[in-house]
């Protein structure tokens, strides 16, 4: 019976009789007998494997299992005598299936530099920290989708593609089906877009907020999961030209329901993924940062802080303190602000609402002091703000004038306004970056190195 | 206490009290009070409410409740007189939360043309064909995360934006950042690309399968579900410029294990959705095709038939029909030859395999017959081929010489050539196209109708 390595580990007993396939992570020759270490990527830990010289092609099996070969193993499990494993395979046959040159294979046992495991994508998930980053990743989506559908949420896809230009959260990849070299031209020698595929300038979407605000008003609760874009050209360790984001929208819901949810939310990540991935998270405490496991317990056992702008702006005055940029009512809070608020005031997340108007998208709704608006903000320890979510404006003629005092087209909203003609109803809803989540978890610091293949300026390799 | 009709349709019992959200589907006045339909988007069935003019603003309300309006009740649940409901809310109190002028909201109670619903995309998700699709969507896409998380499989993330216009399954889209009127020119006048943001040309996915055999190489089974494209100028009721795809690939799997999972990943999906879904899946054979209950039937309770391309084609020969088109050894089968294999000869699913080489992509595993690829796709009835897939060709000297014969790059390929130098395994897998297995799952004639805000040529509204 052919079983996966994770399954083998956890519940596998002496004398089980099995077959197992995965790839070589080290082989050491003994003189009467050899040792594999196989792993297929179920899980963090490998499975260790005795081969005897009984076995008729023993010589040249051991000569071809170099690491990164690929293998097929049949034997029973034994007790292990060694320290750190439970079981061990016997095996009684042994096929070597795809060879590993160990001249030219790119992973040999020393540690690489994340830097250059950037430069082979295609082969660094086979290493134990990628494969643990990938496998948190995956535990993380899951909880995510779980997390909504218990709750009755629709998972709803909104477009990648766009026309609107208009999302305001930052700059657009343009999308076209021209031959650049000799687009078509109107008269005033423009570029005649009404002979592009669209018939008109198309974008990669920023957020799929607008359109989830539709669904939410037809299905009550509803969340977006999928890729968007900036075309911001930012080489930093925290930016990404593609990336993920979970965005859910709630009906009836005002900024106290939102900020109830998203606290909800992300503790329940946090349990699932500690629940179903122990042993990476583990390695991740002792090889990547030190702190992850008492930041998710952090996360998970406390209740999150809920202040003010206004008062966060007071206490950050107050700091014994000195900051690089000026505190003041009106302007933003920079991330050492939100790390000294989570970190060294209260010790735990933080979640700041209200912030002043004028920093601050105008679809968040107008507070009745006419200076704020029902935005909020979690901050956490170690990464600043990895939440950011509103209360939107549901009323038509405060919506319409906020529009256009930020210069904006009303023609260009004709649909997200008429949500606030016909029906509409308090609502709110908040953005999660799915890479800054899984950054934040497995303590890795470039986000470049939790995406499988990552795309930023001059980078679109595999 | 606040609850979601699904809930109270469930489980409400008289005397249940409850306050209930959501926008009104009709309102009827009779002399003495007056009834409401309520739908929150949770079910296909509304909640019926009594109105009792003994409620002090009756009148103010009545006169607003319009088809679309938004409100909140409170009240107490009692048996319904009525036919065809269990239960129904006897209100105490009513809030009117927003307005809809029924002189101007376009959902009248009228039926309206799916055409014309389509040029208000964000407002025909409150029409019960609407509402019961993107329910269906959404368990139809939460069946399948179930699916692939309980057998271990992790969901990757593979690119949206790549640099390769070379995946060979169709037209692509290109994405810049360049101001298309003044593009940066090298000196022989060629668009300088290495000024754009990635430094070359970029293009939006057709296919994260390249990408999902790298995870399979470190995770054994993985599958992908995210957006595809093409840029492909087909303005059909069966093609969409972005659609979602599933493409699970398994190492250590040949053919049969990859037929295997596709049938029971199918089966999955329709048992799943009939259990979740069974109001909307009844109203789809009630109003929009009366033979959907009967092909999910079919799909649960069927073995697939499998044969070979070349049985296939014998079949086709031999067939009394008359085809459009010509059936001949080494012609790929047309619409019209998959749905008579499927419906008219085996009236079941059909799975055709090993087709010839020359009709099918360079990474399918040749025979020995050194003829036909370990192609598989599946045929069902009404729809023709719903999934296709292929175990890929695992060595190195072979997918090279058929990378050359295509005429394609070896230098393009060499990370997905570099999973058969090392440690290379057997896998397979496949792909289904959402959009498609929706429109079979609903009836649905239109691909337009099964993704909220769809993209097709000329068509990126919203």
């Amino acid at each position: 019976m052919t079983k996966r390595i994770a399954e083998i580990l956890r519940s596998g007993e002496p004398d089980d009789a099995l077959t197992v396939q995965g790839w070589v992570r080290t082989k050491r020759e003994l003189k009467d007998f050899a040792f594999l270490e196989i792993n297929d990527g179920s899980s963090m830990g490998n499975l260790q494997v005795v081969l005897s010289p009984e076995m008729s092609n023993y010589q040249e099996v051991v000569k071809g299992l170099n690491t990164g070969a690929s293998v097929e193993l049949t034997g029973v499990l034994v007790a292990s005598p060694a320290k750190g494993q439970r079981i061990e395979l016997k095996a009684s046959t042994c096929e070597l299936l795809g060879e590993s040159d160990p001249e030219t294979y790119p992973l040999q046992k020393k540690r690489h530099s994340f830097e250059f495991l950037r430069t082979i994508s295609h082969l660094r998930s086979r290493t134990n920290t990628f494969g643990a980053v990938f496998r948190v990743r995956n535990a993380a989506a899951n909880a995510i989708h779980q997390f909504f559908q218990e709750r009755g949420f629709l998972w709803v896809h909104t477009p990648i593609l766009t026309a609107s230009d208009c999302e305001g959260a930052g700059e657009m990849f343009a999308v076209t089906n021209f031959n650049l070299k000799e687009p078509p031209r109107t008269k005033s020698q423009d570029i005649d877009y009404s002979q592009d595929f669209f018939g008109k300038p198309a974008f990669l979407t920023v957020s799929g907020q607008l359109e989830a605000e539709v669904m939410a008003m037809a299905f009550s609760n509803v969340y977006t999961f999928g890729p968007t874009f900036r075309a911001e050209n930012s080489n930093t360790s925290r930016h990404l030209a593609e990336f993920w984001m979970v965005e859910p929208e709630m009906a009836f819901c005002n900024l106290k329901g939102d900020m109830d949810l998203a606290e909800a939310f992300l503790k329940y990540i946090f349990k699932f993924v500690l629940e179903t991935c122990p042993d990476d998270m583990e390695f991740f405490n002792q090889r990547i940062d030190n702190t992850v496991l008492a930041t998710a317990d952090n996360i998970i056992n406390n209740q999150f802080e809920r202040i003010t702008y206004t008062e966060a702006v007071s206490l950050l005055e107050k700091a014994s303190k000195t900051f690089e940029f000026p505190v003041k009512w009106g302007l933003d809070l920079q991330s050492e602000h939100e790390r000294y608020l989570a970190e060294e005031l209260f010790k735990k997340p933080v979640i700041v609402t209200d912030y002043p108007v004028g920093i601050k998208a105008f679809y968040m709704r107008l507070n009745d002091d006419n200076k704020t608006v029902a935005a909020m903000d979690i901050l956490a320890p170690k990464i600043g703000e990895i939440i950011g979510g509103s209360q939107r404006e549901e009323r038509l003629d405060v919506l319409e004038s906020r529009i256009q005092k930020q210069g904006l087209a009303l023609d260009d909203y004709w649909w997200y306004l008429d949500l606030r003609r016909y029906g509409t109803v308090e609502h709110a809803g908040f953005g999660l970056g799915f890479e800054r989540l899984v950054q934040f978890m497995t303590g890795m610091q470039n986000i470049r190195d939790v995406i499988p293949f990552p795309r930023a300026p001059m980078t679109i390799d595999f």
